[in-house]
């Protein structure tokens, strides 16, 4: 199996790059070039412990390095956002161990069986913002939460089916009726520590942080390969799509603050101090002027998805919680997603009005049964940061594959160049791949994984 | 057009039903045949407003009685559960008045043009707990709210584009780009007068229960046929299809403990002061004993879509907040739905907790676009309450549909007795129609609902 995984550096000439989120310019966290995972057992609760290679050495086949595990290879777009790179990514192999606990909460991981495990792929792709700082510890971070969380519950994943109760040196098969009933599957085990792991991480960032005084967050997609099946894990606006030959088929959503609009209205509405009587909770399809008061506007509240007309009062004028439409909707004026990683100290600018209560760091997750799929040699994972979604539909960036992938069977890299000519096509260069010439300005980092008897290799424990 | 709507009554002799919640088993409210739905002008708002029927009288073809618009007619079904009917239901069409407001909130309806009317149909299915209280209020009650809320934004409705301004005798144009670009449709305004309309409604049942002293709750499942769409809104467990020949179409997704687990243990983790110490917020696959202290048990918290092992304290012992499996499922151990209207006195037996904060009033509203369908005669939408849907899947009552129509096409009653028929499919007296001889024994109405034709008969204005 080779993964290509391509960034490139922002191409200068255009025109400055739509408004994001203000940043500091300046982060402590220097720049660096993609890294050789090596080891790690950085995570909380494993400091403790032995540390060991849970993530290999990666390589990136367009450059050549000999890697073991044919993962790709990054080079930085920086679109002049900020001072340092902000795109952060990790790959590797997950090594779970099956580990015992007791069941005192702290006690010392116990290895029963050190040479059984079992093995998956991991690919994350981490779009930071006001620094790269929360992107750089998301990269060096998460994978080794999601290892401990997936040990953890490795014991309930090899089994027929999660057991009810998974304690001391044995698996208890008391209750099977209860665990058959509600439906609980290994997968729904894989699910639940990528949401706790994400949640581990954003917990070990706001430490991290504040520790180092710095600032940022991130957002954060996560693609696990594991017993025969793809996990897609995703807390922002990247996007990740499957594409076979006839199909595509998106594996994640965007969360933003329009996608998640009712939720966020309805924490403002339940707690009215997070505003701080700055802002308004409520929806208008523009910002109102004083020459608005008294007349009846079209507004959304939390509970609704449709839209009514009110008759706007002083307090309606004030900005609105969420503002703008697509690229440039902002939650608080500020942030352009709604979840992610980081932030914990991130405010409004010149207020003390807080953001982080309004993120989720928990990820939506969806399971491609990829053991399931009769997979044709082309079918792919494309993986992506916002950038290229902007400027690409999931229709023009499966036509490109379908169109390269063919052509190329012979060429080692060919998952590589695939990743390099995605972005070029966002660059302007290539004629007619995008609609009305657009061009995309922002830091973009591609994974493409082809998925082609991914299934057996990857399975085995 | 001719819908069929029929319900019928229980057929004794099978076991009791499965436990509901409990339920007062005295009712104030008397029982109360189908009634001719005349006039209204019942909802807050309209009182001093000259009455006027804004929904006509209907008619039962099974019953060859001469109601002018070809509606259904219901027979009830009392599965003992209560000593009076809990299934109501109303039909009628829909008169909407173009309107003018004044800027001011609480001016009287002005009357411009008295003559010109935007007409629609309505149908709707109350499935009542606790006493037929709410359900009645709310089949007397709900067509009202809409027409009302209806009627607030009908000049939006028949523009083009609702405008961004709504105010005195005229369409303001201002701002059409603004609301272009958020892309709002005149159908959006449908949709946000549905939301208000059950919100409405659940606030007039809930003065009209605290001042009668009566009890109760019920869901609602409302369609309306309006401009050439469908509009489907549901709150609770009752169920829309669309059948036909080559399809079948959910039109509804069913709001109970189970589906919104999510939502309500988020909504006890802000506030836990709602469980009062009684119950606990995490689901287990079973409710947890004695035993089970100190063990690690499978557990999903309100963040959670999968499922993940903690270590069983004793405050997990606690009765949890959402118990059971698909039917027996129960929010606080005794509501089986999470959405609906009424309820506003229901406690949890022998406490104070109540359970009025964890439901919501608000429908999820579907939009069939009518006209786009190339209709076929036998294209139709069945309605019904949870008693079919327990015993019946979609696609077995599409092949009831399908078998019995192209036969009956001279009937003028059909679509009752396809409803009529329906019904006694869930009675266990049809051969291999429903899986290992499923009876249902709760209540059941059923709508079925003709599409053909309908949207050039109710699309004019």
């Amino acid at each position: 199996m080779s993964a290509g995984w391509f960034r490139r550096r922002f191409l200068p000439g255009g025109p400055l790059p739509a408004p994001r989120p203000p940043r500091p310019r300046s982060s402590p966290v220097p720049y660096r070039r993609p890294r050789f995972l090596r080891g790690s057992g950085s995570g909380p609760g494993t400091a403790d412990a032995p540390r060991r290679p849970d993530v290999r050495p990666v390589r990136s086949p367009a450059r050549g390095r000999a890697l073991p595990w044919n993962a790709g290879y990054a080079e930085i777009i920086n679109a002049e956002k900020s001072e340092f790179n902000e795109d952060q990514a990790a790959c590797g192999q997950l090594c779970i161990r099956r580990c015992e606990f007791g069941a005192e909460e702290d006690q010392e991981w116990l290895t029963s069986c050190p040479e059984e495990f079992l093995t998956g792929h991991y690919w994350a792709l981490f779009d930071g913002h006001g620094g790269p700082a929360a992107a750089i510890l998301a990269a060096n971070t998460l994978h080794s939460c999601l290892r401990r969380q997936l040990e953890a519950v490795v014991e309930g994943m090899v089994a027929t089916q999660p057991p009810m109760h998974l304690s001391g040196h044995s698996i208890c098969p008391s209750d099977p009726q209860f665990v058959e009933e509600k439906g609980i599957r290994a997968e729904d085990l894989v699910i639940g520590a990528l949401e706790s792991a994400f949640q581990e991480c954003d917990e070990v960032i706001g430490r991290e942080l504040e520790a180092s005084g710095q600032m940022g967050g991130c957002t954060a997609l996560v693609a696990v390969s594991l017993q025969g099946k793809l996990y897609v894990a995703n807390a922002g606006d990247s996007r990740a799509i499957l594409v076979r030959k006839d199909e595509v088929r998106p594996l994640s959503s965007e969360f933003t603050p329009e996608t998640e609009r009712q939720r966020i209205q309805q924490l403002a509405f339940v707690y009215p101090e997070l505003l701080a009587g700055e802002f308004t909770r409520l929806e208008f399809p523009r910002r109102l002027k004083g020459d608005d008061l008294g007349q009846k506007v079209l507004f959304r509240d939390h509970h609704m998805r449709g839209w009514s007309y009110k008759c706007v009062e002083k307090s309606d004028l004030k900005y609105p919680l969420i503002h703008g439409q697509g690229r440039q909707a902002r939650l608080l004026g500020t942030l352009a997603v709604s979840r992610g990683l980081g932030d914990h100290q991130l405010r409004v600018l010149d207020t003390n009005i807080q953001l982080k209560p309004f993120l989720l760091s928990v990820p939506q997750v969806t399971v491609l049964d990829v053991d399931q799929l009769e997979l044709q040699e082309e079918d792919v994972v494309v993986m992506a940061t916002d950038g290229l979604w902007d400027v690409l539909s999931n229709e023009q960036v499966a036509r490109l594959v379908r169109s390269f992938l063919p052509g190329n069977r012979e060429d080692p890299h060919r998952f590589s160049e695939l990743a390099q000519m995605l972005i070029h096509s966002t660059q302007g260069k290539d004629d007619g791949l995008t609609e009305e010439g657009q061009v995309s300005y922002d830091d973009i980092s591609v994974f493409v994984i082809p998925l082609h008897s991914q299934g057996q290799r990857s399975s085995g424990h």
